[in-house]
């Protein structure tokens, strides 16, 4: 019976990592709740607030006093897999360390595209000595980004303080810092795409977004030419946004350079992926910034205390946009 | 005959760089200066200003109206090789374009190192999709720096921006900023080693500082443990600030996990270096921070307007200290 000075429950349910760290996390900051593992409790009216990573779907469904359902993600595109998510308020993770590591992926490959990582370890490799005398400096070159949300100004932000251009393009009207030349919705895609030397992208996947990376994209890009080698694309955001064909093919007939990729279509990536094995391809395994549970798990906590104090949540998802 | 209007003679003195492009910008930059190229013009009085790289011993020495020298790179050890230097003022490169270069190498070392670029790359090739879940997010990283010049406060700038905890090393006392962890002088050299995960070293290569990257500050080092698999070297200075034999020792009796060098004792590196060919060795061709004719010459030739006009020279070398 549980004991009526303690709050309400949490369920935990994530696929595709082990609960574990989770679970004991979460009981380590909120001492006075119970925490449960689904698919137990199907129904249990104790349970306040649902901790989830690609729940199984209708598991959160017939929780009659469900509060709210917590993203262990900063993208929720999994969680609208299911069909049956309730209506209740749905918070993502804004976490500064999940930022931050998403800041240090995008610096790092951009910079190792820039200068020109590849060439110099194919030259250690056959103990050349060759100095690259085409060597831009950062302000020479325009790093676009897409997707303006935390992660993307973030991302920015770091860039500019490097002394690279920034540009940014995103689907709806927003207020950015004005280090930040910005466009906007389908209007000014093409404009932002044929300006910029290296593409960020840290869209959320949504149906407006499915695949957005392709083959039409791909041919309003910057064109190479005697001062450039061609446009760059990293994609740190979900592997859904891209065609994974397209890039190859992109990458083989000239539209692009060459491409960090940290997410993919299908993941774990394939072995039998051509990805791997392309010489200007740079994979990781969806590690850009993984969510630390010691990080994350004290602000939801702090959420949910506030919330049961009357309080209001922050960093809500907008159901209807779709992240 | 010199045309008396005309303002005094400037001598360029190169060694191991083409002169072309040099010549070319000092004469779009001082249209109204002739520009002559040693050894030619060894004790010409017309000439008032020397730009020089590595000039061949005692060229400048019978110049009598000789007013100031300017190094090209930010480093003047070079020209101090020289035993016939004569006694006028000397100026160092401090140009945004060369400092901006430097942290954009330095923040890409240390991200790359960071991030694990090397397991990730390896497993790219082995096509294994796994996530290195002891990844650190950059504010439990420590990077230290060695030299805290225009340089090296420039990345430190950077390093923080990214979320590094950032300290430094000077040899003399100076003022820093509050996010630098300030260490001073040969007292402190061990408490600062101990407490870095990274070593960036900046220094300039003097008398005092030659060979100081060797076994007996390696033993100082932080060292491995089950949370840290070993400091990392990153030598952006110059390559006579090192042992290469002790890096190597250190890196296979884990004194150092890894390192990444820009520059060597011997440059070219010869291509019978193991350095080359070590697991743990990142290595580029000097290629940190080129200096930029474009960016360079027109604050030199401004410099050399202000000195002709009563002005006084900035960014001067001590000569007593040798940088």
């Amino acid at each position: 019976m549980m004991d009526t000075l303690r709050k309400g429950r949490i369920l935990l349910s994530l696929t595709g990592w082990s609960p574990d760290v989770w679970l004991e996390t979460l009981r380590h900051e909120a001492p006075d709740r119970d925490i449960v593992l689904a698919p137990d409790h199907a129904a249990d009216p104790n349970i306040h607030y649902a901790v989830v990573w690609k729940q199984p779907h209708g598991i959160l469904k017939d929780l009659p006093n469900l509060k709210a359902i917590f993203s262990i993600g900063a993208g929720v595109d999994h969680l609208f897999q299911d069909p049956h998510v309730p209506d209740v308020p749905i918070v993502r993770v804004v976490s500064p360390d999940l930022t931050l590591r998403m800041s240090e992926y995008v610096v790092w490959q951009v910079l190792d595209h820039h200068r020109k990582g590849q060439a110099y370890r194919d030259q250690q490799r056959r103990c050349v000595w060759r100095e690259d005398l085409t060597q831009k400096s950062a302000d020479e070159v325009t790093v676009g980004i897409m997707g303006l949300g935390h992660l993307g100004l973030d991302a920015a932000t770091k860039l500019q303080a490097l002394g690279f251009r920034v540009t940014g393009w995103s689907r709806r009207p927003k207020d950015v810092a004005p280090y930040i030349t910005l466009f906007t919705g389908e209007a000014q895609l093409g404009a932002f795409l044929g300006s910029a030397d290296m593409i960020v992208c840290l869209l959320p996947l949504t149906p407006e977004t499915a695949g957005i990376l392709a083959a039409p994209l791909f041919a309003q890009m910057k064109k190479a030419g005697p001062d450039f080698a061609g446009p760059i694309l990293i994609n740190a955001g979900r592997g859904g946004l891209q065609n994974e064909a397209d890039i190859l093919a992109a990458l083989d007939y000239g539209a692009l350079a060459a491409a960090s990729l940290d997410v993919f279509e299908s993941e774990p990536l394939p072995a039998s992926s051509p990805l791997w094995h392309h010489p200007r391809v740079t994979i990781t395994p969806h590690a850009a910034a993984a969510s630390s549970p010691a990080k994350i798990i004290p602000p939801m906590v702090a959420q949910m205390n506030r919330h049961d104090a009357g309080g209001p949540l922050t960093d809500l998802v907008d159901r209807t946009a779709g992240y």
